[in-house]
């Protein structure tokens, strides 16, 4: 027998949306909660609140992770939904929180139609994703996948000189070690985009296969800085012009590889920038995205064979550092993807070029990723914007593959 | 009946250069002697005594600028020799400083050989050339040719928002308008070249016959600040892109113009300058000097039609400043020619591509300068270095100009 499709409640979504983003909500409708903040705590407690309604018993782990359970017919390992309640400054609505959000509504329409699922359902709450307060950013989840060292973590300072360990102590979040996740059926993250490319494509659904692999460099050029107006050109190492040569050596390079490849010149620093002076130094990133390592390898080549010198300048290369692409779990991914199908929603695969709790959760529990699109492909500001219609699908699409995983 | 050729003491000049450098002499052998400063006012106090011992009178103007005049047979308007005692932050021993010791080095080998000369003669120092503590800089000669507004300038605050009328005050040196210069017979300043172009052609002495004319703009990028993960080339709006390429084009275009245009974006900002974000809004600075103003404004030609939108960026150009090309007196020139020729030291014409009071004296007395070589054409750092023969034989240079306008 066709059982009649469980879909959540649209209404109640978009309220609770709106209630999560009264939170910290900025003058122009975004959301300022840095974790561990005042506001970040008060959330925490809403966030308890609504799951103790429905029954759930909340937990919390030595790095402040909320783990909020849904019991199952049977103890085993649970469906966690989750991310994380923290934003950037002057951040936006939905990013992170939409994928708590999503794993409340999920649990109140299970609850709504009376049903116990079969193994508990979690929904968890990362702290500190953004590290816009405390860097580095996926801090928590960092740790519990062991990529991050929990001691030196406690000692990272925000801007006024609070440790993360001081913050975590005041915010009444310290919980217990044992509490941390360990094992799970399945980890699902819903996530806004942050890119424009569903939009772009007038698709609904995401089906997120991988986190791409990424380099990050810092390229260094070293010239003279004599005076600007009584050096003759053919007398000046000018780092500028060697850097501006650089940049434009590293996009036709760069450019020919994939369509996929994304590349970015972030973060330049020009010295001593005065106006009459030659630039002596020019210091700026390179920072390059694919899920093809061979790809990203091929960067990486091509940024160790710039030339060592140039213009009379020095041209130093440091590799910041760099990740592997993450593919999350093949079966997870297909149930996520019959998912969007079953509800008859637009979807493409698409890899996930901004780094998620979800990245280091797949290091030691089956995951995978959903995402919403973006308008314009915002995020991290106050114009963050996902339609609360998209957010509904996105949200079904999870309380589906969670259907299906407990059909195991 | 052939005079012996009359010479400055080159032993006196050397230690009367290290005896002024000893005000504000930093750890590495430059000087620190800011405008108004305790250092800047105990060097004038030693410059004042110096002259005064010589029987020379000191007397100051209402911008605290320095006359010390060697009474001449005649009354009539004076010959001037001056420059400026202050420097920048870790400055070096010669710029500036050098004109008014070759003024002093004159005055006393006038009175070595017991000469009185026909007319008088005065040695001038300007207060604050370098602009390093109170902008402008050249801000006293500028008052006193009109291009700068004294009431405005007496505002002007030093970073720590002292205003200069307040340093003024305090430092004992405001004095009477009425003791302004108005009138001379010839305004003649030594200095540094601060370029490394006598130094390279193993030339001594600079005629120079102008201070370049020059034009400064900034231009402002805007693009659009998305994720540097998650946003595709093909839709990306990168102010950096944009900026690189109005580089390369400025650097292909400018360059063919002439051997002697020098051009510098000296100044670059980007924004929000995030090795993960898209540069949204880069600004930088253009400057060029050339002596012939049409270059100049070829220049400008140039750098008006650059485009308006480049990889979907903005571009606006917006003049900061520019000045005409400043040409010095012809036959004051041709004095300081025939001085090197006859001396014997090798010279040749040159522009200074750097602005000195000198170029705002020109407006209201004839006026010329003399460069001295400048070691690997430092300057404005405490590398900075002029042998003392070379020093001596710029003195010389000035000396016998001096001797050559008296001579009338």
């Amino acid at each position: 027998m066709q059982m009649q499709q469980l879909l959540v409640n649209g209404g109640r979504l978009k309220n609770t949306i709106e209630a999560f983003a009264d939170f910290g909500r900025t003058d122009h409708n975004g959301v300022t909660r840095l974790s561990l903040s005042e506001q970040d705590v008060l959330v925490r407690g809403y966030f308890r609140s609504c799951c103790e309604e429905l029954g759930m018993t909340v937990k919390v782990d030595d790095m402040g992770n909320m783990y909020a359970t849904l019991a199952g017919r049977e103890e085993g390992p649970p469906v966690v939904i989750g991310s994380h309640l923290d934003t950037v400054k002057k951040g936006g609505r939905f990013d992170g929180v939409l994928g708590v959000i999503a794993g409340l509504e999920v649990a109140r329409t299970l609850v709504d139609h009376g049903i116990t699922p079969r193994l508990p359902v979690t929904v968890m709450n990362f702290t500190n994703e953004e590290g816009a307060r405390f860097e580095p950013s996926m801090m928590a989840s960092g740790v519990l996948s062991g990529k991050f060292d929990k001691a030196a973590m406690l000692q990272k300072k925000d801007p006024e000189g609070t440790t993360f360990e001081e913050a975590l102590l005041a915010s009444g979040y310290a919980g217990e070690a044992e509490n941390r996740i360990a094992e799970a059926t399945a980890y699902l993250e819903l996530h806004i985009e942050q890119g424009p490319v569903l939009e772009r494509e007038q698709l609904t659904i995401g089906l997120v296969d991988c986190v791409v692999g990424m380099a990050c460099y810092e390229i260094e050029v070293t010239g003279e800085s004599d005076h600007a107006g009584t050096t003759p050109m053919d007398m000046r190492k000018d780092a500028l012009f060697a850097a501006a040569d650089l940049i434009t050596e590293l996009r036709s390079r760069l450019g020919g590889l994939d369509s996929e490849l994304v590349y970015t010149m972030g973060r330049m620093n020009v010295l001593p920038n005065i106006h009459t002076v030659i630039p002596n130094k020019v210091i700026f990133t390179v920072e390059a995205r694919h899920k093809d390592m061979d790809i990203v390898r091929e960067v990486e080549a091509i940024i160790g064979g710039l030339p060592e010198e140039l213009l009379g300048c020095t041209v130093q290369k440091s590799k910041l550092w760099g990740r592997d692409t993450v593919w999350f779990d093949p079966h997870l991914c297909s149930l996520v993807e019959q998912a969007a199908v079953t509800l008859g929603y637009s979807h493409r695969t698409i890899a996930s070029g901004a780094g998620h709790d979800a990245q280091f959760v797949a290091g030691f529990l089956p995951s995978a990723m959903i995402f919403v699109p973006s308008v314009n492909g915002k995020s991290h500001c106050e114009e963050e914007l996902t339609s609360y219609e998209d957010c509904e699908k996105g949200v079904n699409v999870v309380l589906e593959t969670v259907l299906a995983v407990l059909r195991g």
